[in-house]
């Protein structure tokens, strides 16, 4: 059986049920995400038909293969150690994961072509709520035919709830339970993002995947911060889903807070899952809490995310970062760190990072990693990255990001391929040795 | 019989026979261009065969089909009143004229990678030897392979003489007879820039096409100032010449000076040809003189080029720049405008240009130029172009840029098709009504 959207279809069996029966105040929740979900009170199940009995009485029978409610099909094909190997199909594509999501923040992934973009492997891509409401406006992006058109990428895209970088505008933004109210950093114009508007303008964008709007908890916070901001964050989950429009495809994920706090984490996790969501993202890290924190919180976190459901580290990050959460069994990652890098002379390479800016690259015409497959390391050396760098020219920029974003998606092929082959522990060792050992015997990041 | 590179073979025959000879004080010029050039003082030419002959002794034969001094190939292979379709052959490849070559200044086509050149139809592009020469250097550039490896492009090259920059460095140079000595703008170092050298210097580049340093005449100029300028101009050109190395597919060209007057011109184009160049390129031109000043500094200075050789307006232009130009009988172009408008939010379409930061292009999805067959106005609308360019994203300029090469490479096709089928009065009418008719019914460009 196709996966059921048991969650969003429940939701609008409570609205009819309560507008057919007011006495009978329905509430529905989701306990587990099989195939055929149980439900609590008065409602059976019985394959393909469910039929939702009040007081003895079947006031609803419902065939799910004539509902148009599917949840975000995903199929975990292989798995090693906690890690997975997975397929998710969306509107726009089939991503296979574990996968890295480059960031187009305003509509476009910086410095790249679409094209571009497609050559490196990359099957999805996240769009930023925040920038996209401001400039080109949402509804302005709708009546252009949304962000894929818009920017013509066909694949599947991503956003954000535009959360992170509203509560970023200290001093510009007033936040209360019901959500935010800011002023944009572009005009000054006041801007109003609640859940309910979040997922409104990821919706006019067209996004596959929509996320809640959440708090991103600071850190450190003490614990008693951490549950104020958690709980908050799950209260807007709730609304986020309760107005996401439900379309073949697309689908709306669920954000575990709770900080570097187990029990904050297990309770956000499970009121996540009691909501019911297509996937499950694990946000509030990569804000400074180091890469062992961070993977401690993975520990105690992922156990409780839905297996059958796909998982998305947010913000992260540095490709031990990456290699160390796929062991961990995040199946989706997103970060500036490959485009970003690319704009700023770092190469990720071979055990580590390259400088391009540093002098000793001014006459050296290797490529910029041996073992790389990219038209950057085939074509060009490092002496001319270097001289595109001294001269300012925009063609650094993009054939540094088009390396970095290669780089990035051949590590994801690679652990694919570990996963698949029951190798993934050996990957992680000869990564980390390779890591250890440098650069050329050096590390020049710090150049 | 083939292109017969007269100059350059009978200065290497003034050094044999200088060496061979010391009391006859050798000295050979070249009259015409001719298939067998005729020569000064004591040299019969018969057929394919050489023989120099000195106070009634033949002290040289040469068959002409044993020496690889052959002229760059250039065939003109249709005509229409004084414009022509020709064809030139250089080492990395063949340039079908009239062509136009793209600006690639620091060893790059601003904001394109020369997969994206290739892609526009460009079949050269320009290097500035003043760029190069400052950095990465020339005979660092010589020890990377060349400017062609370097930048990982593999067709023809055409570089300036470095002259056209250096004496714009106001303050910053001493010129006299010998050449121009002159401060980097970058560091402050100390340069020194003669016509040995700058030809020195296109050959480490490794250049096609190598310029002959020359001062462009600043406009306007007295008719004294204009004759000091270009007599030292021609003196350096035949400078030029005696040290530019012979190698198959690489060629020299001369500059025609002279500003407006012309007489001047008349002479700088005699003593060109007397001289002998692979091609002729009319310079000082695009100076602030405006397109109908050039146009008459064409009419009267192109029938003293060669009609065998190429030939080439430095620096121009507009679109309807290079429609006059052609019409009036010049082969190849090159000029910034389409890559820096690109890079300042200007396209070139139909009946002129398109300002993209107008706010008047943010909610319309159609296409730069309708009957444009690039890919950017197959994938993109005019909104996003403004989006991007609001945004201060990259991509503005890569897509941009990419445009407006399109558009002139799509230009210069038509010109030869128009050219071999003997329409380019008809083409040159319709250009310019639609020139009048301007873009969309108005024209933005100063918005």
């Amino acid at each position: 059986m196709r996966d059921c959207n048991a969650a969003g279809f429940f939701r609008m069996l409570e609205l009819d049920m309560a507008a057919a029966l007011p006495d009978t105040k329905p509430s529905i929740g989701v306990q587990s995400s099989d195939d055929l979900p149980t439900i609590h009170g008065g409602i059976v199940l019985s394959k393909y038909i469910i039929h939702i009995i009040i007081k003895s009485r079947t006031i609803y029978t419902f065939n799910t293969h004539h509902l148009d409610l599917s949840m975000l099909p995903f199929t975990v094909t292989a798995t090693d150690g906690a890690a997975r190997r997975g397929r998710l199909t969306l509107a726009h594509g089939t991503v296979e994961t574990p996968a890295f999501m480059p960031v187009g923040t305003a509509g476009t992934v910086k410095a790249m072509t679409p094209e571009g973009v497609v050559a490196t492997g990359a099957e999805i891509i996240l769009g930023n709520t925040y920038h996209l409401m401001l400039r080109p406006g949402a509804e302005r992006m709708d009546a252009l035919g949304g962000l894929h058109r818009f920017m013509n990428w066909d694949r599947p895209i991503l956003t954000d709830s535009g959360g992170y970088q509203v509560f970023s505008l200290a001093g510009r933004r007033t936040m209360s339970e019901n959500g935010v109210v800011f002023r944009s950093h572009l005009d000054g114009s006041e801007h109003d993002l609640s859940p309910e508007r979040s997922i409104e303008i990821q919706r006019l964008i067209g996004s596959d995947i929509s996320m809640v709007l959440d708090e991103c908890t600071a850190w450190p916070a003490t614990e008693d911060e951490a549950r104020r901001s958690m709980e908050m964050s799950m209260h807007w989950a709730k609304r986020c889903r309760d107005v996401f429009d439900l379309r073949d495809g697309y689908g709306l994920f669920g954000i575990v807070q709770g900080s570097v706090f187990p029990e904050l984490r297990r309770q956000s996790a499970e009121a996540l899952t009691g909501i019911g969501f297509d996937g499950y993202a694990v946000g509030g890290l990569a804000v400074g809490e180091g890469q062992q924190q961070m993977f401690g919180v993975l520990d105690f976190t992922v156990p409780h995310l839905p297996e059958d459901r796909p998982r998305y580290l947010m913000g992260v990050g540095k490709p031990a970062d990456i290699v160390g959460a796929v062991c961990r069994g995040i199946d989706m990652f997103d970060c500036v760190l490959p485009t970003r890098s690319g704009r700023t002379a770092q190469a990720f390479v071979t055990g580590g990072t390259l400088n391009l800016r540093n002098a000793r690259h001014a006459d050296d015409m290797s490529p910029l990693d041996a073992p790389c497959d990219c038209p950057v390391c085939a074509q060009y050396g490092r002496a001319y990255l270097h001289h595109l760098i001294k001269a300012g020219e925009m063609l650094a920029g993009m054939l540094l990001t088009t390396h970095n974003l290669h780089y990035y998606q051949n590590l994801m092929k690679t652990l694919r391929a570990a996963i698949e082959a029951g190798t993934l522990d050996q990957f992680r060792t000869a990564f980390g040795e390779a890591q250890e050992a440098g650069v050329d015997g050096q590390n020049d990041a710090d150049d």
